[in-house]
């Protein structure tokens, strides 16, 4: 329903938070230089400096959002001699941000790299160019002027795209009838998301509705029903489901499964078909 | 002001923080749809699965909005059997989200539903349906081609607005010279708000600038000055005042009524006027 | 690269959170207006009540941000006698808000203010108007007034820019070899920003690099080695850096040096050239 009239749209992605200004100031710099953009935040939430979540964020969000500019800030090497990159990739999409593997996995699910600029010298940055900040110096102003039709080769350097920075996302291993998952971290509801795809539970040779045990690294156990939305559980219930971006994760209906369980982000979590008792 | 080349408006309440992706999703899939939307993002603060904190803010804010498509999520049984409606209001607004309360309040004052459509199964609901996140599969899409002109009866099925789940808020009640009223909750800067209209307090019998005794439900009372704005008292004093929405509210000046009192949403509070000391 | 189509911009500072529906209402009056206004939430994250800091945050973006309508509300005596102004200074900007000192390094920066209005019974406030809710009731329908082009001078009375509030942020002196600093706060990042300018710190004779000692009020010193970037540290280390807006500013590298020091706005620091050991 899009059509070649419509506006440029720009993605915005970072762990600045929402306390500072310092995404407004994006805004400002993008509005000054392509002002018909329709700016977009997907979240300025990311833990902070925590690239593997803001990669798997923009890897599960893109394909709901519309064919554009996609800027991703999370950058703990900023000022340091990390690449700025702008990238085309094969399904049209352009993403501009530090070159730390946020941009990977969103990469890899977009068809590849087909054109990569290093963008840290480019003709488009602000100046005086702040160590500290080079969202608002270096990736807006790059990635405003892209949205505004500027071509990607005046962008910067091109360089080779099996140059870029990898990252693997978490996946899970099985061995046995038990399913070796890392935790991703928890959403806004406590809900803690696995690096497994929900589809690795069939694998255990457990049918709907069935009940696994949950076994955390301290060794605590936990009972956790499998089930499809939160309300099939009663209130306080462990639950095990598929969560919306076909990943595995654990919810507590009506409560926090991370507060419940105590969880972190990097923790291993072992799952299994719960025993018969007998 | 408006004219009828203005760009349609669609806003949007949830539960869903701004941590995650969540609502940027949103955006995406309603910018994929109808671009020219003007989205405006109401709050997405409302205590998490509190649906009659969501109504309350939904009825303050409409007649501060324009005429548009009003999604609202605030869901705690997604992906059980509630209804999924889009409703169009006497007054032209169109609400968009679960049927669950949320939208009753604001529908009552809008001048009640003259369409009720069940949206669980529209033709424009997004495939994969994930069973946890109906704002990004059904309640963004179908508010999104409302907005972009799509007439509502092609949005599923219709049913009689009778059948929609009402919600009550709460009001207060009147028992002599005491009034006795519901905490709703806490704005960002501590000021208590009350199940009350201010007008409720005329009925008490005193007059404006008086002193009232806020007695908690542990049996604490507490002096406070019935005052107009905030600045009216001294730094740290307790204030009885009407609040944006005529509501009543306790503030206090350059401090935290919430953090003094150390009420919480349903704890009842009750209201008199001070006795005479002598 | 923007031309005389281009929309009309209001930015919005405040400290109301987002938590509410405050900011939603704020834009839902603007659209109403002005449906053509592009508006920038510069941020709503301003500490509650806290003037000199928001009034340091509009100083630092507005560079960056499009010549528009700037209204800012950080508002601790709303409903007192205090005026509301809309301002136009001598660099094209518009500012709307409280006159508290908010806008005062704005307008200075901005070379000057030529014109002022008291606001406060403009034709254009919202009726009813509620005695603590002007960022409603009249900074947002008073800027979106401006911005769709109706004059300043039907916006209110004139009066003499030579009454305005004003309200010099905190800089630092120089003792000696020492620097003596107070904390403005800290941002997302824990990072410490100083009212310094970086290159005050020139004046205590040290080379980029240098260490330096870091005293708080409480006698506690740190050590602080000069960088540029936070990579240029080593996990954990303490910096002391030029921020973005060439302020001084304190860094821990993958850590919250915030949190490591325990100091709040206010706080004094005294810094010097670590002294030599031998």
């Amino acid at each position: 329903m899009t059509t070649a009239t419509d506006p440029p749209v720009i993605t915005l992605l970072t762990d600045y938070g929402l306390a500072d200004e310092f995404v407004g100031v994006l805004h400002g710099v993008i509005a000054r230089i392509c002002p018909q953009a329709r700016v977009i935040d997907l979240s300025h939430g990311v833990p902070p400096q925590d690239v593997p979540a803001g990669a798997a964020m923009l890897l599960h969000a893109l394909p709901y959002l519309p064919v554009g500019v996609h800027v991703g800030v999370v950058d703990p090497t900023v000022g340091a001699d990390r690449r700025a990159v702008a990238l085309r990739l094969a399904d049209g999409r352009t993403l501009v941000g530090p070159d730390n593997g946020l941009f990977w996995p969103a990469a890899q699910a977009g068809g590849g790299v087909v054109a990569a600029v290093e963008i840290s010298a480019s003709p488009w940055v602000l100046q005086p160019l702040a160590a500290t900040f080079h969202g608002r110096d270096i990736f807006a102003p790059v990635g405003a002027q892209l949205a505004a039709g500027r071509p990607i080769e005046e962008a910067g350097t091109a360089f080779d795209p099996a140059e870029l920075v990898t990252l693997e996302l978490p996946s899970a291993t099985i061995d046995g009838d038990t399913l070796i998952a890392t935790v991703i971290g928890a959403d806004h509801f406590g809900n803690v998301q696995l690096g497994a795809a929900s589809a690795d539970l069939d694998s255990l040779g457990a049918s709907a509705g069935a009940t696994f045990e949950v076994t955390l690294a301290s060794g605590d156990a936990h009972s956790a029903r499998h089930a499809r939305a939160f309300a099939d559980g009663a209130p306080g219930e462990l639950l095990l489901f598929e969560d919306s971006s076909a990943q595995l994760a654990l919810a507590c209906y009506r409560g926090s499964a991370q507060a419940r369980l105590g969880v972190r982000g990097g923790d291993s979590v072992r799952v299994r078909p719960a025993p018969a008792h007998g």
